[in-house]
């Protein structure tokens, strides 16, 4: 057989093990690449044919490409005055009546140009990607507004057509209710479904729908499934914000509407947790937001793992509740907090971040699966989690190159 | 006037203001460096006179380079699969009995030679480096015994002599009890004082001596006493482990015994602070730890503002309780978990590490200091403390070049 791509003296963490062996270590092996996705992988000694060109890892780590599945990249402005205004003492009250608070987002992303939101997310993109990031979901959710949402999923599709790297664009006007709807929530999300969603869905902007279902400061159920409805229609897949603040039985919701994850879920109730398992939803974990906003309440991981569901890590990057970038010291986050073992954070990056995205071609090494990996300059995969604030990775592939 | 050096188009984080406004930030600045030292800083406008060479910092932010004045930086092995095992439900006390903890790396140091401890460390150095840091303190500690011990800090010293970074060396034999006293800790502090000290203040190798005070698993108040008289009266400068886990009155010990900086402080009484600001003693900070080991128990900041007295945050990086190579996440770890304002997170890794360290002559910009420099691609200094797990800095500076 001949590859295009050959790559040796590797442990392959193949994220693809049988049974109580998830990691699915190959000591001493090698991959090979073929138009883009990987065409073998096994022990060296047992390449069955040559390459165009081989690259010797000198013993690295290779884990397939990670997987950052839930962002808020794409924003104009930052909250670091906010932060800083809040730890000298000012509160929440004085600061959303001067115009902070994630209307200020709003604001600053309306007023950015699609080259200027581009300009902004780019190195923050970079930062994922120095970690070893080969796919990034990305979310609307700032604009609120036909234009600017649509406008932040064109610069996440500029985003990826300047990086090598895989974006997977959401998009979640149904973020919150933007100061024109004041005490019309329910008009504002009947917008969302009946104009924004179809608008977003005609220029191919959207991989998916996302909306945020909380009954205090979000979307209540029956708002939420109207969003959802108008998504599934159009044929595109759902995501949830849900029982972030408290239960709201998102994660019932979520499994209901066949979701393909709810997110936060640090409140879902363990019946809940359940139905989102049978439902294959998968339980998006954010301990970025979880650690910066000082969050008690613990997402009820042993449930999680009663009811076999299958679990992601992600930044969560965004300005208000979790300006991080770095999506292996969430590996940590998930570790220290929530107390995740080494073997649910690797695949809450990759194999479970796949499917949270409905992606069934990437976050594992198998043969036929795009050829996105990540080399890591480690003695074992558990110092991707142990470490904090370390990064090892020496080397990224996405489509074979 | 001459200079050989001189930095040009720079906000001048001098962390150097007067009283209410400790950034002291000179916007449009120009720095100049003669001998390795600040010659002069002020407005671009007012730069009285020429140098050899000129840096366009293209409008950056120049701060003092970044002190981490608190790390156990050389040591053999890690922690990482200890790190998984009881992620994955084993026990302190099963991973104690298969000779984990503490002693495992006490074992693994040992069996390292000086050329096997700077390699495993520099990787480390230069993690903490490439934020912006100038100068790292390092302790000794997981030898226990007089020559492992030793070769730890030759170990340092060989760092420091091998990468653009100063180096603080601090002997800190009594960290903990080794095997071979097992049940005779007052014999091994005594073994401290009268033979390890004396011997590494003899080879030059401590700039200070560091204790664990600590009455369940350190050494109590005599023997930690006995420990540090000797290091007085080897005009050897103290530093203090302290009110880690209990109050300890480890706070009020520090100021009775001049100690540069009492560490950790979490269960300090407001009482002890305040002999420690009338002493002038530094409270460090070690968030990472706070969060590595999941305390819940925080350092009382309102006592210690009360107080007026310094507080320096640093890393605490070392394999057990906190492997984290990165100084700026410790700024969002400072003001998330303890509320610390950005000045103050600020000072503690410039001005108030210095002076934790016993060294007036960096930590600020002015006139006469060390010409340690770094500088970030920021809006403002608050990014520095608001992102989490970003890296802006884009240059370094010591002694002048
Ligand atoms: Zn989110
Ligand atoms: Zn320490």
């Amino acid at each position: 057989m001949q590859f295009d791509r050959l790559w040796l003296n590797a442990a392959l963490v193949t994220m693809d093990g049988p049974e109580g062996d998830p990691l699915g270590v190959i000591r001493d092996g090698a991959i090979a690449a073929k138009d883009g996705r990987i065409a073998w992988l096994g022990p060296r000694a047992a390449i069955p044919g040559s390459a165009a060109e081989t690259i010797d890892c000198a013993g690295a780590h290779l884990l397939p490409g990670l997987i950052d599945c839930h962002t808020h990249l794409v924003f104009g402005g930052d909250r670091a005055g906010e932060f800083q205004q809040r730890l000298a003492g000012v509160s929440y009250e004085e600061i959303a009546k001067a115009g902070g608070g994630i209307l200020s987002t709003v604001r600053a992303t309306r007023a950015a140009d699609e080259a200027a939101l581009v300009a902004s997310g780019a190195p923050r993109l970079k930062a994922l990607m120095a970690e070893g990031v080969t796919t990034v979901e990305i979310k609307s959710g700032y604009g609120l507004d036909i234009q600017t949402e649509l406008r932040q999923l064109r610069a996440a599709r500029a985003l990826a057509a300047a990086h090598p790297v895989r974006i997977e664009t959401t998009l979640l006007a149904a973020h919150a209710t933007p100061p024109e709807y004041a005490g019309r929530r329910t008009d504002y999300a009947a917008h969302v479904a009946q104009d924004i969603i179809p608008a977003a869905a005609r220029e191919g902007l959207a991989d998916a729908v996302d909306a945020f279902l909380d009954t205090a400061i979000g979307f209540d159920a029956r708002e939420t499934a109207m969003v959802l409805d108008v998504a599934h229609g159009l044929g595109l897949p759902v995501k949830l914000h849900a029982d972030q603040l408290r239960d709201d039985d998102g994660a019932a919701f979520a499994a209901r509407h066949g979701a393909l994850s709810a997110d936060h879920i640090e409140y879902a109730n363990p019946a809940g947790l359940r139905a989102m398992a049978r439902a294959g939803s998968v339980g998006v974990l954010l301990p970025g937001a979880f650690y910066f906003i000082r969050e008690t309440h613990h997402p009820d991981v042993a449930a999680m793992r009663e009811a076999g569901l299958r679990l992601a890590l992600a930044t969560d990057l965004n300005p208000g509740s979790s300006p991080a970038l770095s999506l292996l010291l969430m590996l940590n986050l998930g570790c220290t907090l929530f107390r995740l073992t080494v073997e649910e954070a690797l695949l809450g990056v990759t194999r479970h971040a796949a499917a949270a995205l409905g992606r069934q071609d990437r976050g594992r090494l198998a043969p036929g699966l795009l050829c996105d990996l990540a080399l890591f300059d480690i003695r074992q995969p558990a110092d991707l989690c142990y470490w904090i604030g370390r990064n090892p990775c020496t080397g990224r592939v996405v489509g074979g190159r």
